[in-house]
Order: structure tokens, then C-alpha cells, then sequence
């Protein structure tokens, strides 16, 4: 059966690259999208589809009612674009000045479509339910994932699955990662207070040049000495502010920074270190100090159960030859809170293509992806769907039948 | 005769305070001095002085020929005002929008306008000359005593004597130090070069911040571990620039400082240390730098012989009892430029008066000063100048006709 | 067939332990030992294995040559014993002073004994020979493993796997990681000249302190900021050394450390980087300095391949139960230098068992392993060799046949 | 009249000598003196004069009553030698071994008997007490001074005058400072604790070395930031131990200094400020430490008022060229006790010749002075004591017959 959806995904395929490319032609910056999310309830609406919209704010959530009784498995595609000028030449540019859908989450949106119209269309297979997941705002912190998730998209759900486009991979391959993926990642500010005053008088300040670099110096501590190393941490200063006159000691230094962590122990070590590191160093030299931590996404964690059966049903579907087992990497991406909260996992789904100019990176002006990628990624999301709502059932009734008999 | 050249100056002192007032009312900035210069080469030729003007700029040079042969001593008083707005409210406030002499050169120029009257008329008396050194530009790197000294001011000057009027201590002493008495007050800028990138990937960036705080960390160990610590010094950082955004690391880093010395020994030490670390810690962690390193005026250091001789001369023509040995203190005075090339001394004359209002720091919006202390400053001048010019001779006369005898 | 072998090694483990047993009380250090190889040699010789001695000093190599022709593996097991005192209570305590099997090498060698014995059975079913590396002088750098191979112990050879008795883990299972896992372990040596003088005139010295203080200071950057966060890599300093009298500043120091890494490039990038910032930061502050780095064993690399070799034959072979893939570890082991000449991996085989008081870590006094543990590891090598000379040809044999039908 | 002592003490020249060298080949370390002060108090009791021993542990306290009232004033002479191996070649060489008088404290001591000798025989003419301070152990803290102090020798006291003979200048002159002569020398030990543990894991430990040199590292700034750069102040580290293996972190660190200071203010400055950053830091880093601050010898702080009085009575005496005004020097003295608690003064008398080999340093094995000091010393005291007993009270009586005719 899965091979029939396949083929009916395929036969979506100019539609997907139609959808993909009116909304590529009509980006939404995170957390102002209308357009978007109402042509997608419209469209899910039309196939007869249950649908919330307005969900955490702008989401849309779809649900597919199987005929039979089994598992909720949710899939997520986002669907908001980036203040970046489209500096591409092709007919489905951006239309929008300075707007444009640089990460490939038109191509998200239009895959999950697809695979909605072909899994609306198979009820009567389906042993539960599918949960659409359009999500708004990935970009900008605090991201509409979060905010979807506290709006109850997740209830009911048993597995929630998503992908990432990826245009750094040339197109052909899905690159997963059991455990940790992507980083968490985190913002602080760090303001200290000393007292100004004359470059010649030191002993009458509390330089707060001096013990602001004692703070970015000890700060280095954490990762070369408290962190182990088996567990990647970074704390690295964006910037370093204090002073304006070279003989008047500055009374203030603002020092800014960010942190990138997998494990969530990690990170509230971190957390915690940097303060306590900045009151105590701070302290030693009467100066005060305030630290503002700002928490980011959270790490991608794949379920280690999940992955597996990520790996398993497409080591079947589409065989081993397309499956590669990646690094972690450092970047961040919303995802995270999906599986926080329901076993899960996200894989990326390779897009590159130097022959038509799909070779830029990510939020690069020049980004696009190989358009076919929307078809392995359907074709992967069909594949799962049909291990919880149809495979494992079918082989659960066997076995029921097998021990009734 | 020293008695009678006292009694002259206090028969000028109304016409000191007027010159002083007028030119407190039409103060004018370093280096854009016009009126001032010219109002003394006036006076000075109206009482028979060869007169040379423009010297080192805009200095105006004046010399009072003794009908005896003998010494030349050169008298210094600066004459530049400041860019400060007058808010005091006395009937001699400056007239020039943000301009103010705030800092008592009007009275020095006065007093030395004094001074010279007393000696022009006093030539037979004089075995050797006198040099008035009418100075611009005191106030701004890299001031007017540089120049004069470099365009001859000081050919055929055996001593030279200045004095500053003090607001911060009351009217009615003289305060000296014999050796350093003002710091040297040099100034640097400091550029690190390393490589930017992503906040996450400091393994990919030469991390200008890291960098800089271990520069500013390094250049604490001279004055802590290099510098005798009998010879004072400073090096402070006045400012720290680097990075734009927290998750993106610096590629570069500016910072800025002041060094004050007293020894020129440290002075050049402190300069070459500072460079030498900076390299060697940038280069440590790959990355480039550089250093700017602005000498600013020289430490006044008053010459041992010619400060004994003050002391000597002013007890017996005012007492001990108006004489204060003081500590160095750590402000900046080009007069250092003329004892670096001739014998010499610098002291303060106090002209402090809160119940006049002189209660001011320099620089004040509200500076003033006691107009007495002129009295007390022309006083001093005329004593140390009867002592090289007239005692010494005299007594080495009477010596000449003993021996002869 | 591979059943039969078992079944044949089952046989064996009363001889195993006996073997075991009479290792364990008659110990020999690393580099001293002659017993040992001494009884392997004369065992496989009774087998009637073609045995070298003395190889690379004092490994002991058996070639077992099967009947026809193939692939040549080669297993590897290390012999020698620690400089401990045996505080164990059991009746095959060491008889040796100070010397003690802390650390499983007997039971290893057992192990490759009774495997040996039911290979040499075998030979007629062997497509290709089996080399049997008894190493000595694991535990001491620069280790037997180095010289093994320098002396020509693996020519010939086609892939190399080896076993660690694991007294952490209760028995029971086989722990194995595709690529790195374990560490590469240098050891540093950083000797600081500076000029010792009086405390109280610290600018007539070259404080050996304060500059060895800044030089562990910025050691920590390497790690913080100059390896990718996802390689593990550790810069401990272990010892710092310096100064007799509080009032004296010191005129050398002494800082030794450690340096751990898994990746090749992330050693050599540290190992330079040590130098060069001890180089800079001294001659920063005028003092000189030497850095003896000295690299110990690399880390061990598991090859790609080979795992998934061992970890396709172990779950045929006893089930996917007892295989647990495990994060690195950062202790090393010299089976690195076998592994970096030819294809092959590393395992773990648990050994723990509170019951029986094998519940000590390694290197303990009381550290023991539950003897059945051997059975298990020579269970694996006898799957793995069977699998590379046996099950291959034999398959390949019937596609021959069925290419030539 | 003190042209008269002063004869009378050139008469007792040979005597004196005769003194030095008895006490020179007899030395007694500090606290251990035995033979000295029993030697001094007979002669003062042969002399008639009130002889108390055992002052404050073993120091000689001598009362020479005036026969008219007056002021008292205090001489003090230190009498310990040091652990050091007499070296010279001379006839009156140290006969034990390992200790010797290599600080001029035999000459101090016969130079106030002779003065004693001379006092107690002018009686009739002294308007005032004189006491002999006779104070041992000079050379090892916590001293003498502070005991006799603490036992009551300054009870009655007016002012306390003392000297050092110094061999590194020229027989021939006084040389003093108004206020700080001498540095006050204190002693520190901070110890760190940490957490110990495998260098490959730091995560675990808390790593005592690298707080310890961060500790190292901010003490730097006391002295850079936070002491006025007028005031003299030094804070060496002079030992850092932590560590016994390259490979092991370690638990704990010790690192031990010397500050050194002459301002009162700065010193309780720096006290206290090493201790908050020694704990803030520690605690930066989740480690204790436990600092122990020992005070030495305060600093020898000249009173304004008595150091005139002795420039003047000096100028008299010897004439001007005879007088040297020093900079401060870093040594320590306690000395400084007496002149806490009572007004008072400390000069060096000048007494190197390199001609008859007293050219070596302090404490150096070849130390020695030229022995006319001695009488230069004597003069000094007497011309000091005729000041306040004799001239003084002269002027004063002459004043009331003046007032009262």
C-alpha cells in the first residue's frame, strides 16, 4: 500500500512545485504570516479535513481521522520566511522586497500538503489519526512551536515527525542523528557596575574595563574545566562594550554572548556557572553585576526508539544506500519542543543541486533548493505514517488473529 | 633692591588685575590665539622689550637686556583658554560663547606682564637678561612649549622658572618638589585583528574579544610586577570596543588607554612593554595587532640646584613659613619641555578663596582664582630673578675685589 | 560450525581458568616479563602453531595457517601486570610483592590460548590463518603494541580485532562504539626560566609565578575556543611547582599536564598550539621557556567496517541483547597502533559480578573479573574469525559454483 | 657643652672598639641572647645607672636621671646576630659557628654604651631623663620592640630616637627621610581546596590549580587598580605548590607572598583586599580557601616634627654636607613600634670602606663597617640628646628670666 501512496505523491508532484512556488512568491515574516496559514487551511479545509487555525497564535492544524482505531502520529512542516532580499533570478522570486523564503520552509509546507491530500484520501487504511502540523514563526525566537505546543496541537499525539530541506547536501539522501542533533541555544547579557573616574586615579574607581575582562577570562573555565568534554558546550562574547574617553576609567561594561549546549544538564550548568561566576568575579572587585539569560530553542533530541524506527521503515522504503548518520550540528531549530514533549525525531532531507543553482547556504540571498527533495521528503513522511497507522496494526491483527486461532 | 622692585609690582596690582580681567573676557583656545599674543607684544614694546612674535606659532618672546653681563633667565606664562562655558557670575566673565580661561592663564600672562614692567625699568641693576617666555597653546597636545623650545626660544637661556596659580589650596603659599613634581601623560590605542565568525564555532575564528581581555589581563603586570615600585605609574584602559552581535565573534577589538609616569626610564619602558606584550599575546593566539603610542607633554621634573635655590631665595624673601614641600601629583604641563632642555623649576602658587568664590577645581565652569596670588607669583619671579641677575653677581664682585685686594 | 567451535572452547574453560589462575599469582611488569611468554610460547607450540618470539621485544606471535587459502585476522591479547600490591583475598592471589594482574591481561591471554587451541583444531575449515598477537607491556608507555608492529607482526595480515575484560559492567554483555573510542593520552612537561630576586623588588625579576600562572591561564583556550566543540578534547594541568620563600620571587617553574583527544588533527593542533602559546606568553613577560610534549598511545579508532562486521556477526552469534553501543571513553590503550596499520576493531567484554567481589575498578588492589567473562570474549573472536574465514569463503564458494552452473 | 661630650665620646673611641669586637666574636641569635644584655647592664650598672633586664623577654632598659626636670628621651640600640657562618678574615672574626653580627647590631650597641658613659657623667648639665633602649631580637619577627613597648620601656618617654649603620654608602654621612623610611613587611599563605580527580575528567574535580593561578593572576590588580601610585605597595608571590602527577588534578594548592607597604592605610588595604579576592575567586570556582596573614615589622614612618628637629640639630652639629635625604627603601625594621607610640626618628650612619673590606652588603658572610661610624653614630645621638636636655631647656630659661625681667 505504501508503494501506491508513493505514486499518488508523485502524481502531486507539479502541484507541490506549484504551491511551493506561490508561496515562495509571497513570503511571510515569523509571527506575520495571514496568507499562508489561511491557503493552507483552506486547502486542507477542501479535502475534507478537520481544521484549527489561529493555533499558538498563527498555526493551522489539520487532523486526518482514520477508519480504524490505533495511534496519533503528528507531522510538522513550518511555514514562515526571513527578512532577507531575494537576489535570485528566476520566474517564482520573491515578490516581497526584503521577504523571502530563504530556508526552504515553502518547500515544508507544500510537502505536507501533499502528503495530507494523498493520507485524506487513504481513511479508510489508516488505524488512527494524522495531526497536520503548520507551524508558524520557526525564525524568531521564541518561535511558534512552543506556543502551538501550550495551545494543545500535541494532545493525542503518540509520535510527531518533522524534516528539514537541506540545500548543503546534494539532493538524493535523508541524514538523521539517534539522541542529540541540533544545539540548544542561548542568549545573555552580562552588565557590570564599577565606578568611573580619572585614567590616572585607578585607586579611586572600580574599573569595570579590568573585571570585565577577568569575567570574559574566567568564563573560559567552564567549558576547558567544568564541562565534560565527551558533551559539546560553547560560551563564546559577541561583544564587549565599556568606556569612551582612553583616560577616563569607564564605570560600566556591557558584555554579551551565547551559549550552544545538547545536553539540558549542560545547559543549566552553564546557566548557572555564568552567573555565579560573574556575581563571585564581579564581587571580588566591588563591582556589581547583572546577568540576563535568555533561553533559546531547545536542543533536537531524537527519540532513540524513533530513530530507530526512522531507520528501519526507510532502510525498507527506499533502502540503506539513502540513509546517512550525521554529527551533531550547532544549529538551533524549534523542533525541539515537539519532542520535549512526545517521543519523536526530525531528520533532514537533502536539496542541494549545483547544476540548477541550488548551492547557496541557508539564509543566503542566492538559496533554493532541487524541488524533487519535496518528494523524497513526502515519500519519507508516508513511510512512517504507514508503520504506526497501517503496518504495525496489520501485524497486531495478525497476531491477535494468529493467537484467537 | 629686591624690596623696591616688590614695592613696583604691588604699585602695578591694579593694572594686573585689569590686563588679567580683560583677558579673562576675551578668552581664546590653543592654537587659535590671536588677540592675547598680540596685547602682549604691544605692552612688552611699548616699554622698550625687543619683542619676537610667531615664535613656535603664535608665542610671543620678549627680552629685557641688563646694562651688565651675566646670566639669562627666561620666565615662562602660558596664555590659552579653554573650551569650557563661563557660568561664573562676575562682571569679568568671558564674553566668548564656550570659551573660558579656566585654568588662571590670564593671571599668569598678567603677572608676567608685571613682572616685566618691574624689571624693564630696572636694566642698570641686571647683570645678564632676562627672557619672557609668553606661551600658547598650553592646553592642547601637542601645546606650545614644544615649539617654542624647537624654534629658539631658549638660545642663550641659562635658567628658566615658571609658576601655576592653585584654586585648590587657599591663597598665601608657594608649593614645590624638587625633582619629579607632574606626571608625563602619554596615550595609546590598540587594535586587535583576529578572524570573525559564527558564535557557535569558535574553532573557525581568531576571537578578538578572548584576545583582548587577555591584553588588558597582560598590561596589568607592569605596573604590578616590572615597574620599581618607588617610581610611580599608571596604566589605565579607558575603553573597549569590539563585537556587534552576541552569537557572532569579534574579528577585531579597539582599546584604548593612558599611561602616567614620572621617570622617563618607566615612560620608556611602560611604552615598550606595553607593545612588546601586546604582540606577543596577540601572536600567541594568532592574531595581529597594533599599537599607537601618543607621547603626550614630558613629568615637569624640577632640577635639584635650581629647586634649592627657590627654597633658598623664597625663605629669605618670604619666609619658610610660605613654603610647601608636596607630593607629585599626577596632572600634565608642557612647562616639562622647557627644564628637559635647560636648568630650571615649575612651582604653584596657591589662589584658593572660598569666600571670594575661588573655590573651583581647574577646569571648572566656575574656576577663579584669589588676584592677589598675581602679587604673590610676580613676587617670586622677581625674587629668583634678582638672585641669578643681581645678588649673585654682586657677590661674586665683591669676591673678585676681595681677591684682588 | 562456529557451534562446534564454541561448544570446543566450552571444554576448555576449566583449563582457561586454570591458566588464568596461574597467571594471575605470578605476575610480571611491563617490559620485564619472561615467564608469561615464556608458558604462551610453549603452549602453541605444543599446538603445533608456528610461534616467533621476542617479537618487538617480548610479544609472542603464533600464525595458525588454515588448509586453504583466504584471509589472514589477526587477534590480539596483552599479557602484562601492574606495579600494585594484590589485597585480595582469594586463594590465586598474586605471590609477587608489589606486582598484581589489576587489570584482566591474564584473562585475555587465557582467552587467546583457548582460542588458539580450537582454531589450531580447526585448520582444515580455515580459508586463510589466524596470527596470534600475545603482546606484553600494555601498561607502560610507549607499550609492546608499537614495537609489535615495527617488528612485522601484522604483515600478512587483513584485519585485526582485539578484547578488554571489563570489570565496570556486570557480566553479560559486549560494549562496542564505531569510530573513536578511546582516547589518545600525551603527557607535557613545561619548564618556565625567569630571574629570581627579592620580593620586594619584583621589577629587577622575571617573576617565574606570575608568568606561569598566565601561561596555565591561557591553556584554557584552547579548549574553549580553539578545538570544534563536538571533538572531545581535554588540557589538564596536573602539577605546578614553583618557588622555596614567600619572600623571594621565584626564578623558574615546573607545570606538567595531560592532554586528551580522540581525532588525529585535534591532537597535533593542541600539541602545537601548547607550544606556541607557552612560547608567546613567556616571551611576553622576558622569560624563556621549553615544552617537552610527549605523545603517548594514540587513540583507538574502531574502523567503520569492521564494527559493522563484528556487530552483524555478534548478533547472529549471541544476539542483539548483549551488544551495547557505548559514548568513548578517554583512557587509553596501545591496541591504537594495531588498528592505525590495519583494518580492525575493539571491544569490550563485561566482567563485573558483585556476587563474587568483581565489583573493583581497574587498577584497584582488589580488582577481579568473573572468569566466564573469557568464555564470552573468546566466543566473540571465535565468531569474528569464523566469520572472515569461513562463513565469506563459503559464501563466495557457492556463488562461484552457482556463476559457474 | 656638646662639643665637650663630644670629645669625651672620642676619648672612649678605643673602648668602644674594644666593646664591638668582645660582642663581634661573641654573637647571639635573636631570643637566644644570653651573654650580651648581661654584659650591657653591668656596664650601665657600673655607670649608676638604673638598669632594668629582662625587659619585655631579654632587652636592658637604662635610666640616666637628668639632675633637672625635663623631657625624657629614648636611644635605642638593637644587640642580636643571625644565623649566618662568619666569613671575614679578621682577628676579631665570630668564634661560633653559624652565627655572626652581619648587621652591625655589635656596633649599634657599644655605640650607645659609649653615649651611656658620656650621659651619665653630665648629669648635672641634663634638664630631663634619658633612657637606653638595649632591645634584642631585631632580626626575627615578631621582634624585641614590640615586647619592650608592650612591658612599659616608653612609659615617661617624650621622643624615641634610634640609628642603623649601613655599608652600602661611604663612611661619612647621616642619611634619613621624613616620614616612611622602611617598609612595613607582612606574610601571607592562602590555601586552596579543591576537589582532586582523573586530569581527563575535569568536570568532575574542582581544579586547584587553575583557581589557584587565577587567584595569582587578580592579586596582580591590587597593586595595579587599587593603590594610589603615589604610595609605594608590592604584593609577590613567592611559592606555588600543587600537584604531585602530570596526570591527576590536583585537590589542593598553597601559594605563599609578601606584601610589602609604607602607608598604614594601604596596608590594612591590602590585607583585606587579599583576602576578599582570594575568597571570591575560590568561591567563583566552588572551592574554599583559608588565608593566613601574618603582619611583620610596620613601617618606619619618621615624625615630621623630630625629623626636623634632627636636620637642624644635625645641620649644626656636622654641617649640611653630611646629611643625606633619602628615598623610602622596601627593608623592614621594627623599629617602627617605637615611633607608633611615641614621636620620634631613625637615621642611617653611613659606615662602608671599601679599603679595609667593609664593602659587603647586610647579611652578607663578609659584612663589616668601618668602626669610626661608631663615633659618628654617638655624636648624632649626643647632638640629638643636647637638643632636647640641655639647649632647649637653656633657650626656654633664658626666655622666662627675659619674660620675667
Amino acid at each position: 500500500m505504501l508503494e501506491n501512496w508513493k505514486a499518488s505523491l508523485q502524481d502531486l508532484y507539479n502541484q507541490m512545485v506549484e504551491w511551493r512556488r506561490d508561496f515562495h512568491m509571497n513570503p511571510e515574516l515569523s509571527f506575520q504570516e495571514e496568507r499562508t496559514p489561511k491557503k493552507i487551511a483552506e486547502y486542507l479545509t477542501s479535502l475534507g479535513i478537520e481544521v484549527k487555525t489561529g493555533v499558538g497564535g498563527r498555526g493551522v492544524v489539520g487532523t486526518i481521522r482514520g477508519e480504524k482505531p490505533g495511534k496519533t502520529i503528528a507531522l510538522r512542516a513550518d511555514f514562515d520566511a526571513l527578512p532577507i532580499q531575494d537576489e535570485k533570478d528566476v520566474p517564482y522570486k520573491s515578490t516581497v522586497a526584503g521577504v523571502m523564503h530563504a530556508c526552504g520552509h515553502d518547500g515544508h509546507t507544500s510537502t505536507l500538503m501533499g502528503v495530507a491530500k494523498v493520507l485524506s484520501e487513504n481513511r479508510e487504511h489508516l488505524h488512527g489519526n494524522v495531526v497536520l502540523l503548520h507551524q508558524h514563526a520557526e525564525e524568531l525566537a521564541p518561535g511558534g512551536a512552543i506556543a502551538m505546543v501550550e495551545d494543545g496541537c500535541l494532545e493525542g499525539v503518540d509520535v510527531v515527525f518533522g524534516t528539514h530541506l537541506m540545500s548543503n547536501a546534494p539532493y538524493g539522501v535523508y541524514a538523521y542523528r539517534k539522541g542529540a542533533m541540533m544545539a540548544a541555544g542561548d542568549a545573555f547579557v552580562i552588565k557590570i557596575q564599577g565606578k568611573g573616574g580619572h585614567g590616572a586615579q585607578p585607586h579611586e574607581t572600580v574599573d569595570a574595563i579590568a573585571i570585565g575582562t577577568q569575567v570574559v577570562n574566567q568564563l573560559q573555565h567552564i567549558v576547558s574545566r567544568q564541562i565534560n568534554p565527551l558533551k559539546p558546550a560553547v560560551v563564546s562574547i559577541g561583544s564587549f562594550h565599556a568606556g569612551a574617553a582612553l583616560n577616563v576609567i569607564a564605570d560600566s561594561a556591557e558584555i554579551k554572548g551565547t551559549v550552544r549546549t545538547f545536553d539540558p544538564e549542560v545547559r543549566d550548568h552553564i546557566e548557572k556557572e555564568i552567573k555565579h561566576i560573574v556575581e563571585n568575579v564581579c564581587s571580588a572587585f566591588h563591582a556589581s553585576a547583572e546577568v540576563n539569560y535568555q533561553r533559546g530553542y531547545p536542543a533536537v533530541v531524537n527519540h532513540e526508539k524513533e530513530t530507530e524506527v526512522f531507520i528501519n521503515v526507510m532502510k525498507q522504503s527506499v533502502g540503506e544506500d539513502q540513509l546517512v548518520n550525521i554529527d551533531p550540528i550547532m544549529g538551533s531549530e524549534d523542533f525541539g519542543y515537539f519532542i520535549q514533549n512526545k517521543p519523536g525525531m526530525f531528520f533532514f532531507t537533502s536539496a542541494g543541486n549545483d547544476e540548477i543553482g541550488a548551492s547557496y547556504p541557508h539564509h543566503h540571498p542566492r538559496f533554493d533548493f532541487d524541488e524533487r527533495a519535496m518528494l523524497m521528503a513526502g515519500n519519507a513522511l508516508l513511510s512512517i505514517t504507514h508503520h504506526y497507522l497501517c503496518e504495525e496494526q496489520e501485524k497486531s491483527e495478525e497476531k491477535l488473529l494468529a493467537e484467537q486461532a
